[in-house]
């Protein structure tokens, strides 16, 4: 079912305006924002539908003290001053989903008996689910700031204790306001990243 | 910039209509159709702009022979089928671009002492641009049909031999048909993979 292209708005939208941003106006995030987020981020294709990415939305200020709190000088404020800022994990024990996600194959085999195929497989489809999650949030017209400077054990042990998740990275959630962006960086010529053969 | 939302038929196209092919008419896919992705691609976000991912589109019939010849049985045929599939790799020394790419502060120093940290990086930010590349695809009105089904280290010493690109994943590209199509696989709900805290 490919179709007809996206204007040029919808692309500039999504990819070539689009910018990371880390300071935010008063417009709030709700929780049907979140779930119509969410609904959008689910569809995005992972292998053997696996799913593997888990979400906490940070949203009160007692939770948003406490990721701030883990994060690195310049991350901290970012939280803060954001209306939403969303963890993104992985569940190491995802394949106990495939049964109800992937009927077609005894597809939890596949990963029950190897932990570092199962995590490698986590790892790599949660970050999947967080590109979705950012391209899912312009589609709807909001913007977003991920991050990786966080102390990662710290983020587990405050948001995941007692589960089989584990922090991938984290992506504030709003509308951004643009007095603090940065000029946009250089990105590589087609020559120096792809080659057809 | 956020901006106006897009309208149900873009997120149709992007998320909920969209799905994972394997089997393609005869459209062809261009040198100048790969380098209008690759521009969409590019523009994504990643951490420190440090863009990893490095891409080979696999389009010849040599290649495509040679890429069959790595994957599962189940891939083979598919690939074949394909006009072009494209490996997903990543620079595991990405950081020696970052004086170019990350002009604001030396943020190769980041990197170059950690080998762990460095290859974790580019492991989750060409996750996130093979998500980009997904999306893209399917923005520009193509299909594309993700793979994770072969040898690895085979496609590493066939393709990349000589670099430092190690194989993420791959993804062929094209027109696709539905004869071949699963029944949509369910999503998890809400309450099963989100929390708002």
């Amino acid at each position: 079912m490919s179709g007809t292209p996206l204007d040029d708005a919808a692309l500039d939208l999504l990819f070539r305006e689009a910018r990371t941003y880390y300071s935010w106006d008063s417009t709030p995030v709700s929780e049907a924002d979140l779930r119509a987020l969410y609904d959008l981020v689910k569809m995005g294709p992972t292998s053997a539908n696996c799913c593997p990415a888990r979400f906490l939305f940070v949203a009160s200020d007692d939770a948003r003290a406490r990721l701030a709190a883990t994060a690195s000088e310049a991350n901290g404020p970012k939280i803060l001053a954001a209306p939403v800022t969303a963890i993104i994990g992985f569940d190491r024990k995802f394949y106990d989903k495939l049964p109800q996600l992937f009927p077609h194959a005894d597809a939890r085999s596949w990963f029950t008996g190897d932990d570092a195929m199962a995590r490698e497989t986590a790892f790599r489809n949660s970050s999947l689910q967080g590109a979705y999650f950012i391209l899912a949030a312009r589609a709807l017209g909001w913007d977003t700031g991920p991050m990786s400077g966080f102390d990662k054990a710290a983020v587990d042990a405050q948001f995941w204790a007692g589960t089989d998740v584990e922090t991938n990275f984290i992506c504030s959630l709003g509308k951004g306001t643009t007095e603090k962006l940065f000029p946009r960086s250089p990105r590589l010529a087609f020559e120096d990243a792809a080659t057809i053969l």
